[in-house]
């Protein structure tokens, strides 16, 4: 018997938690232990229930939806995201892989399929850390990785600490170790999420089996020439700190797009000149760069070409600089079984699939450190993310779903 | 017998004007029609009167000097330049051409040589504009292109009118058209001015026999690509504003160094970027272009050559712009023979000498269109000007005063 997943009731779901975190600014601003994110976490609890499950919350504020298998003592398929948001967030992000889950879950439990393994939906507390600047919270606790000392020391904008804003909602900041979850306890874990980006909808692809969340170097560089009349001063004797950082962006491309791996991305995003006087040679250029790969050494690779295009190029100029790293996250493979799994089971459905990186942070690259792990991307028109325009089309949903569901059963049964 | 400029003179009365219009915040701010200024004019009518001249002010604020020669009802021979100075600027701009005039006729005076042409030294009035924002006020009354309307239309940041400050310093606005000078009155004009870069003090050359002040055309360009995630868009899928920008910045510097002429310079002085995200694919920039040229046809070649590369590369990457021409100023050559004289001078006395172009404009540019004119430039330490720093070493201010001498005499007697 195939099963479906229920194209309105997936929606309905959708819009449903929808009513909760609006920002009147625009989009949703669904922050960690507010009142409107109580709200949410109890509507999902319903939805849990609904699907047949048991549901927990954790000291965390995670919330667990469980439906037990034929065997004892086995560990559990799980499947989930997150329902808080950034500020003027979109609509799908978090609620997406969550609601993807619970109606996997749902299905399965309407049509009184019995699995080997239990199945579990993780509903991630504080994934966008945006009230607190503390992202990945909820995975982090599940891995005992929190200490109450963070509690304390994260404050939002209204100087209100993590610790008290969540003992105003019921949760007591000192028992956060208690959400520590035995390693063994999952089986597998699959994250549905939209991308971020445009690659999907360019190609017209439906899903994206995701190989890995990539690893990211973050840089900042001074770049220090002269300041010159640009009427009175000759081309030859310039120290034209723009022209220099020009040249880097244009090695910083290149470098990504023909060194290095395939799945390089390199960009500078921020760039000021000064003085920055129309009629003045510019003196100095403050520019940043983020450099992404899903392979380390690939990785590794393109940031030493990068400062040492850097350098050369300045060198040759006459222009000063200075390299500063500003932070570094290792990239996270995910497991090659479950990404053939995905790309297998879209096939099976007659949904387009291609692999596909996340440039981007989930709860899926902690729950990866414990149990096999996997992520399934669905299309975001425009590639939106993080705007309150943040749109995945309902078919693009359903086709979703629909390989989670399949790829749940896959794993449980 | 040879004549020679009077080195303590001349130090002495470029420090002497010093004391007027000292900033507390830096340098000096010696505005149009204040009390400083009032005392600075002060201070030069009587050095022109110790140079034996008679000394008369005109409706503009312009000082003349003037010492009749030999014949009668025959054009002056008239060198000088200006008192005024821009906010917190140096001691030399405008002082250094004041005072070697000034020197100048002073030495021809006690020397009792009698020229044909009667000599003249104009002190002129408000060049920078820096109160008023109306730059070459004073030379511009000289052509009689000052209408009444502009002294009530120019207000300076408290308000004021150009017109009252007029009147608080005793002059009449009604009466500016009365400035206006007989285009028959000069037999040449002569200004010496301190370079506003640093090709004389780079190249160890003394004088520089001005050929022209350049023209000029300022653009803007808006250009418009795609904000996208920097982690999650590959490389093949951007529109990346700031890498469009980068190359065009190049080409600029590209096309001004060797296409073209030898002499044009073009500047990106100004570039901003959106949204300005260290993980952000930039979607917009804007860019100011400032292109000069000697040569006018060579100005209008860069000039196209630079909006057709702009939009070349921004086609190829799918970014759109947007071009505005903000300004466009054409350049004035000053005249062949006068060059050449300066040249000669130049090396009669064993002081260096090249040709180069003025970047910035000057009174002279005006007096061009109604005599032959030419300009002396003398080396500025660092290339500073408009700075507080700006300094002109005392050998070169004497050589430069020297040349301005002995290029007065030739011309007068």
């Amino acid at each position: 018997m195939a099963l479906k997943v229920n194209r309105e009731r997936l929606r309905q779901n959708i819009e449903g938690i929808a009513r909760f975190g609006r920002d009147p600014a625009g989009g949703w601003s669904r922050f960690v232990f507010t009142e409107e994110e109580r709200k949410a976490r109890e509507f999902v609890a319903e939805l849990l229930h609904q699907a047949g499950m048991s549901v927990r919350t954790d000291p965390a504020g995670n919330v667990f939806g469980r439906r037990e298998g034929l065997e004892r003592e086995v560990p559990a398929v799980a499947s989930g995201s997150h329902i808080d948001s950034v500020a003027n967030g979109g609509m799908f992000d978090g609620i997406a892989g969550t609601m993807a889950a619970i109606e996997a879950v749902h299905v399965i439990h309407e049509n009184g399929v019995r699995t080997r393994y239990p199945l579990e939906v993780i509903v991630f507390a504080n994934e966008e850390g945006a009230r607190f600047s503390n992202a990945l919270w909820g995975s982090r606790a599940l891995l005992g990785i929190v200490q109450e000392e963070e509690t304390l020391r994260c404050k939002d904008l209204n100087g209100v600490t993590l610790a008290e804003a969540m003992r105003a909602s019921g949760f007591d900041p000192a028992r956060i170790q208690e959400a520590r979850i035995d390693p063994k306890r999952y089986k597998a874990f699959i994250e549905l999420h939209p991308e971020q980006s445009h690659v999907l909808e360019t190609e017209g692809v439906a899903i994206g089996a995701v190989e890995g969340i990539v690893g990211t170097v973050w840089m900042k560089a001074r770049l220090k020439g002269r300041a010159d009349h640009a009427g009175a001063t000759p081309m030859n004797l310039r120290r034209d700190a723009l022209a220099a950082a020009a040249e880097i962006v244009l090695e910083v491309e290149r470098i990504a797009r023909y060194e290095s791996s395939p799945r390089t991305v390199a960009t500078v995003g921020q760039l000021a000149v000064r003085p920055g006087g129309i009629n003045i040679v510019p003196a100095a250029v403050e520019m940043s760069f983020d450099i992404r790969d899903l392979n380390q050494e690939a990785g590794a690779r393109a940031y030493a070409a990068i400062r040492e295009a850097a350098r050369r190029i300045c060198a040759a100029r006459d222009v000063q600089i200075e390299l500063d790293e500003l932070g570094k996250i290792m990239p996270v493979p995910l497991t090659g079984e479950i990404i053939t799994l995905i790309e297998q089971t879209s096939c099976e459905q007659g949904i387009s699939c291609r692999r596909i990186v996340s440039g981007a942070g989930h709860d899926a690259q902690l729950m990866a450190l414990i149990c096999p792990t996997g992520m399934i991307f669905v299309p975001s028109v425009g590639g939106l993310s993080h705007s309150p325009e943040e749109k995945t089309e309902w078919h693009d949903m359903v086709n979703g779903a629909q390989v989670l569901l399949e790829v749940l059963l896959k794993l449980s049964t």
